[in-house]
């Protein structure tokens, strides 16, 4: 058994299109491990692969080599072997590469197709991109409601090498409307002569097409579901999500809001061309600028301050840095409770005030070590007065944005963790410099007289 | 079929003892809808309940509910219903509550178990919270390498109602060593002579038992599995991990990251009492002090300059945000891609490369819009070029330490999230405003004379 493949063998082989030793030394491998030794090859290293070893025995692996490089590799395959592995395709990958390929090969690939393909094809490419319509599988397995359970196994035993799972099996009427579900654990357990029909789950949980891929995700983590059903509009079943899609759904998402919250696009990769990642992150950082103009300009409005009393410069900036630590330690508890279904609507009230709280607390702790440390520096209790209030306040201002924001954008229907760390550090910014300015400007007798 | 099934209908229900139409209201409903129900029960009316309807057939929606109810609702149960419950419990759920439990309670319940199980446990509960031996489920189904297909299958009807799952079955030899491994889909599309020994996989992945469950999720999502075996430090299987503990493992790996970038600990919860929320956070804000403190003293360097040219105060800050918003981009997306396995540790010097340029071209855009705007707030063509200089140093320092931070970590065999944002932000604060201010110092004559 060949642990280590070395992708030089791998490209001789191409090379010298030495097929029987390409098969001979992927056949044991599980398809991700060879994919990964493939990953390596050029595009049109992967295509010669395919060409030679044979589009049916290619398959499984090529479906699991990185997705740029499946769709730059479909491009030199000769028409046959293109024909032969988009065919042979599992419908959910297929739709996924299709929909990426540009649209004059778009159209080649689909003439390519058998009919009922085409038209399948077609269908999954018109759902949205976050939809669970596109992330679905028409593979799945299906049984009839007048079946006994040993002409169900029979049936399921034909099925099973075309399906994706065989696990859940599902019955539908002639309008292919959901009826029910059996699984294959319940098909084993059951007498062979009881009835599909007696035996299903007529309680069926399903998720429509159009909505979002989340939404399906949700309640099959919740109800540790293996597959579930998709229905359209008419709730005809259209398709199954299953675990493994889910297992990707979840990181995505969790992906999704780390990279909202840290104000990036979601869709970067670090793969990505470093240009792509410069014009990604370009216009964040302009509104990022915009908000750090705001706290400008409310320090230019002390600058007579600052100019008595040098010493506001440097601690106006802690002021600031903390509640905006404050405020994003609390964003990212609302976003990531809210993402995982931990806070519900009625909860709103009691984690705003909750967060509030918590500022209100570790402001109070932080700001009094800091204020001690001020008065250490600059001799002067009023100047540590001010830090210790200013730093309070703030971090309560922290607490209660990084809470708000979120849940007033959920309020509105929109992605609580997109654009909302700009709304949190853009009012502990400015909120802090115009606290504490604001308090040692009011003071100003006794930090000049002291100092 | 209730689809609103009030918490005050429930508790009348328990109140008054009348377990049959409890019985009929959540029998209909999936377990983990009739757990939802349950949650808002106080401990001793979930007590109550399970007392009530019975320890076998409450046990499900049990298992579904919050587990800080459960561990609370088990003290308010007589004795013969707790020991009825913890036997009928899963053994990986068992562990999970009974680890939490207090030491006196833990050995009480242990008490209550049978023998066989009990052992189990105490084995289980000798595992590290993180680890797959913690995670995994003993109730696996095996199978014999001389059975037959219609044997084994014969064999799974009869395991399948008390194991986890029975779609993967395993093979193992007298030492219990894992030998191969068969699904159900291979087995009922086998010919029912043909024996196990010659259809079952034997090369078959496995993980430690006390390999990180990360490891474990890691190949289940890589491979799409759904379920992995775990073996002991002599190749004994020891239990698997199914499908559903990698849903939750994959989002609880991507909260820790979030959790860690933003400067929070991993374990806090939403739900969590406001102190312990402030005990955890307060820790994590006294260390950004620290930093906020380093960056205060660089500035602290330079007020001689401040007092020259009180605009440098309203300046610097912008210089220090944009900078650290920079490197929080960079890191949040290396640190992502670390955790979902995208860079390698050959990558690393790309990753860099490419970070620093990107923290260039950023910078280069940025500090020329900030450049042009304090142009015309100031009329000082120096003061623009300065601050378009330090913007661009200073996302160029954190695009590297953003790259930086993470990829020494992970080399160094730690968390690549674990505090690494205190590093990036203290240098691009502390770099920040030593670069900037450090400029105006050496050009102070230019701000002069056209301020």
């Amino acid at each position: 058994m060949p642990e280590t493949l070395a992708t030089a063998d791998l490209r001789q082989w191409i090379e010298g299109k030495d097929a029987a030793s390409l098969q001979q030394q992927l056949a044991p491998l599980h398809p991700a491990e060879a994919a990964e030794r493939l990953a390596d090859l050029s595009p049109e290293e992967l295509a010669a692969f395919v060409e030679l070893v044979g589009p049916a025995e290619a398959l499984t692996p090529f479906e699991f080599t990185p997705f740029e490089l499946q769709k730059q590799a479909l491009i030199h395959l000769s028409r046959q072997s293109l024909a032969q592995l988009i065919n042979l395709m599992s419908p959910d990958d297929r739709a996924d590469l299709v929909d990426d390929l540009d649209e004059a090969f778009q159209e080649k690939v689909l003439s390519l197709l058998i009919k009922s393909e085409r038209e399948n094809l077609k269908k999954l490419l018109t759902y949205p991109e976050d939809s669970a319509g596109a992330h679905m599988t028409t593979n799945y397995a299906l049984l009839r409601r007048a079946d006994t359970v040993g002409e169900a196994l029979q049936q399921l035993r034909l099925q099973a090498p075309s399906k994706e799972t065989v696990y859940y099996a599902y019955v539908v009427d002639q309008a292919r409307r959901l009826q029910g579900l059996v699984s294959l654990r319940e098909l084993i357990m059951a007498p062979p002569r009881a009835k599909i029909g007696e035996l299903m789950n007529t309680r069926v949980l399903s998720v429509a097409a159009r909505a979002d891929i989340e939404d399906a995700a949700a309640q099959m983590t919740r109800y540790d579901f293996l597959a579930l059903p998709v229905v359209d509009a008419d709730n005809r079943l259209v398709g199954i999500i299953t675990y493994d899609d889910i297992y990707d759904i979840i990181a995505e998402e969790a992906t999704e809001d780390m990279y909202r919250l840290a104000n990036l696009d979601a869709t970067e990769k670090i793969s990505a061309p470093l240009l792509r990642s410069v014009r990604l992150r370009v216009p964040w950082l302009l509104t990022n600028l915009l908000t750090a103009l705001g706290a400008a300009i409310v320090i230019s409005r002390f600058t007579d301050s600052i100019e008595k009393v040098v010493a506001l410069a440097s601690m106006m900036t802690m002021v600031a840095s903390l509640g905006g630590s404050a405020g994003t330690q609390t964003l990212t508890v609302v976003v990531r409770s809210i993402a995982l279904g931990e806070v519900s609507l009625k909860d709103n009230w009691r984690v705003l005030c909750k967060e509030t709280g918590i500022g209100l607390c570790t402001g109070c702790v932080v700001g009094l070590v800091i204020g001690l440390v001020a008065w250490a520096w600059f001799h002067n209790p009023w100047l540590a007065g001010i830090l210790w209030v200013a730093m309070t306040l703030n971090q309560v201002l922290g607490g209660l944005m990084g809470a708000l924001v979120p849940l007033v954008m959920r309020k509105l229907g929109r992605d609580p963790a997109l654009g909302s760390n700009i709304f949190v550090t853009a009012s502990t910014d400015m909120g802090g410099f115009l606290i504490f300015l604001g308090l040692a400007t009011l003071l100003m007798s006794h930090l000049l007289v002291s100092g």
